[in-house]
């Protein structure tokens, strides 16, 4: 793949139509900036989006992916904030990062030091910045809080246990259980994770107990719906806040009235795309320095990744939609 | 019942064990005040306190009733608030009164102007505070704004109604279909809802149409759960809230996933127990105060009432119970 120049993977729905295909790049214009694709995953909501249950849909055909990490080859005579060599991931959803190379105009770019890995690099500007968010912007935790997530697996789910330590917040993370969790617990306790339990673990009666040792959350983080949801409200702090941010079991979520009323439960919802919409570019680079910064303080990795070439989407798509795929597929071009 | 002196109700659980007493009144001590109750509704929430599905329930033996009005009868030597003559309304839930006559405390008691129609000071204190709240205290509202509400027939529906037309909003009001309907619909315009449809009606397509002429809601007030919040929640704009404060169909909220993520819906709940105890009794005289000047100024009413001597109890209870009753029950001493 990286001998090839001017390809790009075409994308459309269903995802049995995607293709890889080889186009013309286009030229280099003033505030243009030509970039070779290092690496780019794929995320869930590339997924939905290929199969048309996304809040956006790009006009077809299109490229997938929606971000990843490039080295500037050639920048236009009035781009300022980008050399040859830096690396930059892309500010915006929908441009297309699944191909080898692209001209981007400079202000789709945002500067990351290159000394961070990879896989780090490519992954994040989607999950990581989702976490933080969801984090920050519904309660005001404070060190010593405790927040509860399902799907603690996923991504952001990682995203979140990674961030929640850095700033001093005790998870509890629900994850569906199967034959290797032992393997899956110590992995996601190594990132920072204070307790890892399964849904069925969430069910049983005696974690009224649990809660003697650590707080009540008062935010959880809803990527599945459905009953896995329902136990997350079960055992939020009254005056708590539910985020949904997906909805992996394709279940709505339900409330009894009495929670809303006589335990002021609050639910919401969380789309970055939305986000970055309110917020501005600015905000998000903001948002990028400060999570590079943790990156640096070893503080954030990338989830675990699966590095394919391109030539195999196909299977990558594949493995992507499998249920309990603990791993990231990510293109290296 | 006016010439029983030292009488009250008692009610426990379940209702068909209410009955009515003959007790001695306490002492008249310094920050005490001696009042006779003259009007005392039959509220919902009453209802579901004799029933055990409240947020908080009185310790039995327990004197029913929530809220009402009196005239004072005397006072202890250190109250300076309220003197013989003056009307009061209770400051707090919980105290009884279904009652001819009792003494509270100074600190319980709000004094109302007795200039006033006895029915709207009988009923001010609970579904017009929880109107006046959900609509001031979720989304600044401007004027032109629209509201939708389920239950819009019920105590609180028409206290949104007028409080929302004195605030220049402009308010849905969905109420379910009955043969009467044309005479109700006709007394909600009267009131000042700009719109009344039934709950079928609101289900029909034809309703894209609607919002040509009316802004999609910010805010909904529902009243209801079930199939009659989803749809409220499929009209609602996005962005927007539903405020929960009742459960008549004893039916939880269900709300997809894609109404959090992709159109921001918040789904919230008002209790005004809560509300209270959160901002104090200063608050809530200012917002009783409030509510006083609409009445002056001729904007505001009880709902429609019927009156009944307090041994008619049981029958009265009965007829609160009843679906479709289109008018509260209301003690008269």
């Amino acid at each position: 793949m990286r001998k090839l120049r001017h390809q790009r993977g075409e994308i459309a729905c269903p995802e049995s139509h995607s293709q890889l295909k080889n186009l013309e790049l286009t030229a280099v214009g003033g505030s243009d900036v030509h970039v070779k694709m290092l690496a780019a995953p794929i995320n869930p909501s590339d997924i939905n989006m290929i199969q048309g249950n996304y809040g956006f849909l790009p006009k077809l055909p299109a490229i997938g992916g929606n971000e990843g990490v490039g080295q500037v080859v050639a920048v236009g005579s009035s781009v300022t904030r980008v050399k040859p060599g830096d690396w930059v991931i892309l500010a915006h959803s929908g441009l297309g990062t699944w191909r080898t190379e692209a001209v981007f105009s400079e202000e789709a770019l945002i500067r990351v030091p290159s000394d961070i890995p990879l896989q780090t690099a490519a992954t994040l500007s989607v999950n990581p910045c989702t976490a933080y968010r969801m984090l920050m912007d519904f309660e005001q935790l404070q060190p010593g809080d405790s927040v509860i997530q399902n799907a603690s697996n996923s991504g952001v789910g990682q995203a979140v246990i990674q961030i929640a330590a850095a700033l001093g917040l005790r998870t509890i993370n629900v994850v569906r259980d199967r034959p290797d969790i032992h393997r899956l617990t110590d992995r996601l306790k190594n990132l920072g994770a204070e307790y890892v339990i399964t849904e069925e673990e969430l069910r049983k009666l005696e974690l009224k107990n649990f809660f003697k040792d650590v707080p009540r959350p008062r935010l959880a983080l809803n990527c599945v719906g459905g009953k896995s949801s329902t136990e997350l409200l079960r055992h939020l702090a009254p005056g708590g806040t539910m985020v949904t941010y997906g909805g992996m079991a394709k279940q709505p979520v339900i409330a009894s009235v009495s929670l809303f009323i006589f335990k002021d439960v609050k639910l919401r919802g969380f789309w970055l795309s939305q986000w970055k919409n309110d917020h501005g570019t600015d905000h998000f680079k903001e948002l990028i320095l400060t999570l590079c910064h943790l990156v640096h303080q070893g503080k954030l990795t990338a989830p675990t990744c699966s590095e394919v070439p391109l030539q195999d989407y196909n299977h990558a798509l594949e493995t992507a939609m499998h249920p309990f795929t603990s791993s990231k597929q990510i293109f290296i071009m």
